[in-house]
């Protein structure tokens, strides 16, 4: 670790690779010659250019996407798209299902439903405080498609595998595991993520879009809600959130060049996933939330016998730089978030932290 | 000026304080003894909480706002705002009225009928391609709100003085000039502008609410585009772009305690501005664009004899460190725009160019 960096498990926003972050620090006053900050280019140069550019053909190659696909960098986070997503895809007459896995689908659904859209919810995990993944889910006749959240970061499951809709188009929320590993794009129609989890800073949402769906967009419906919009202008209708683009951009070079593509990515996720995991499953002491085949490879929810060793582990990690373990403030107990950027060595601090704590408390 | 830096006459993106810059840059991988980079903490943290929360306060003090106001900080800029504000305002019945003073205000008007609300445009400088800013308007009776851009950036004009609409609350796009110079702000229930020109980085856009307006916001419209969501959570129902609203944070203290206030900043920037018009008005060669008792004090919008002395200018212009000063694509010509954070020596180094530019080609 670099003098006085800690180990960040925030949820997100989140860690990012050391490196990037040291790169965006020694060209912030000069940006590649410009003479100007990242924060004071034009988005209209051709500095700005090749960032966006660079990162939409990073993305289209990191995910094997072909030409019916465009990349497109949105502000409003996930929770705009939960608006977007009916706005742009269900005319009159249209509906579409939804798998309700937690606190995130739960407001899409309520988005689509606020503006009169028909919705069907074909499962949900309610009844076990979202602590599983359904399995073995009717979907509805004629969606137009089947909305889903890959990975719920506040209750730490996720999709193992995505589900067979019988050819209906997915649409998923991937904010919290987009880029942890590889996936066959051909069923989707839309999927999107906040940026700040696994791919950079807060302000800005990354949407990709099959040309098919792309087609389904209305006339009649404000400018900046529309997809279509983003698409035609290459994310620059107006002026894009620079410096977030330019981040994420970075978080892809890296993925592509230090960790070595995403089949790499996904091992070194394995791998912490599987340690940390290993260890709660060995102990007494920690206890998971999520159903086994179930669990987040990103967010890893435990207890710990009561609630007041669950502060005290807390707190006791902040001042052994680790930082971030609390769980979400709807659900308590304790949350170790390893997205991408999480280095293995952050994971074996977090496993020997958590080993002296139950040897001192257990 | 700095090693490699240019002076940045850019319209947005735009310059930033020099002393903001160095800031983020040396507090880049360890925010305020967090451990972590800005990019990284949460923003539901005590370190977040003292930025969003200081920037609230410097804001509310540098406009002298009271406590009818609220601060918002937004995601998808100004154009964003052309949507909400007839959604959110205009519910069944009820009209407002626009003046057109260019593309922006062109964009505001578009997006308020599209979604079919009742628009009246009082007044309009299109007749002269925007080169004036309308006088003597006759508002309509009982509009809920009076829209006006502010400053338009790309034609080069500003109000000099706000109008008299017999009561009838301003709603102002104020993108390009918020903050340039004192204003009452008691005849408005809202005002708004993208960060990117005066404020900060592009990716957030402050809106000023006032509790009229708040109480107007009607249920059963999507949740992200209803002002009352953020008012009601200091910005965060979601995760805000935190790295730009952190800028804008640094921006507004620089404004605060290095230049000293609002009215310091004014006569800062009518000094750039009388300094740049007062070489164009004594020159046969420069011709400013504007009707002269429009004239924008932030962009200054000027042609020269003919097109290639105007594109030689610029590329010159670049060549001795001055960057930015192409007119807008839509328009053509040059174009200084000198927000806030541009310094006295910039605009005087640009004078300097051109008088010698003038004496080489005149």
């Amino acid at each position: 670790m670099t003098d006085n960096r800690i180990y960040n498990f925030n949820a997100g926003p989140a860690a990012l690779p050391l490196s990037v972050l040291e790169e965006i620090r020694d060209a912030f006053l000069d940006f590649k010659g410009s003479g100007m900050s990242i924060t004071e280019v034009s988005h209209r140069s051709k500095w700005f250019d090749e960032v966006i550019n660079d990162a939409v053909e990073r993305l289209k190659r990191i995910l094997n996407l072909d030409d019916r696909f465009t990349v497109l960098f949105l502000q409003g986070g996930a929770s705009m798209q939960f608006c977007m997503i009916p706005m742009n895809f269900l005319a009159a007459g249209g509906h579409a299902d939804y798998v309700n896995t937690g606190t995130w689908s739960t407001k899409a659904i309520k988005e689509a439903r606020i503006q009169g859209k028909k919705v069907d919810v074909v499962a949900s995990s309610e009844d076990k405080n979202f602590s599983y993944i359904p399995e073995n889910i009717t979907f509805s006749e004629g969606a137009v498609y089947t909305h889903i959240t890959s990975n719920n970061t506040i209750k730490g499951t996720q999709w193992a595998a995505f589900p067979d809709t019988g050819g209906t188009p997915l649409i998923a929320d991937m904010s919290s595991d987009i880029l942890s590993r590889p996936f066959d794009a051909d069923k989707f129609g839309l999927f999107y993520a906040g940026a700040q989890k696994n791919m950079g800073p807060a302000g800005v949402c990354v949407a990709v879009i099959r040309d098919d769906f792309l087609s389904m967009v209305p006339e009649g419906i404000p400018t900046m809600l529309k997809y279509s919009t983003f698409a035609a202008k290459n994310s620059m209708f107006n002026t894009p959130p620079c410096f977030a683009v330019y981040t994420v951009q970075l978080v892809l070079k890296w993925l592509e060049e230090d960790i070595g593509g995403l089949e790499k990515m996904a091992a070194r996720n394995r791998r912490k996933a599987e340690m940390l995991y290993g260890l709660i499953d060995a102990s007494d002491f920690y206890r998971g939330t999520a159903a086994r085949n179930s669990r987040s490879m990103m967010n890893v929810t435990f207890r710990l016998p009561t609630e007041d060793l669950e502060k005290a582990f807390v707190q006791d990690a902040l001042d052994n730089g680790l930082g971030g373990l609390k769980g979400h403030r709807s659900v308590g107990g304790c949350r170790a978030s390893i997205y991408n950027p999480t280095p293995m060595a952050a994971v074996e601090a977090l496993c020997d932290f958590m080993k002296t704590f139950e040897s001192k408390k257990g």
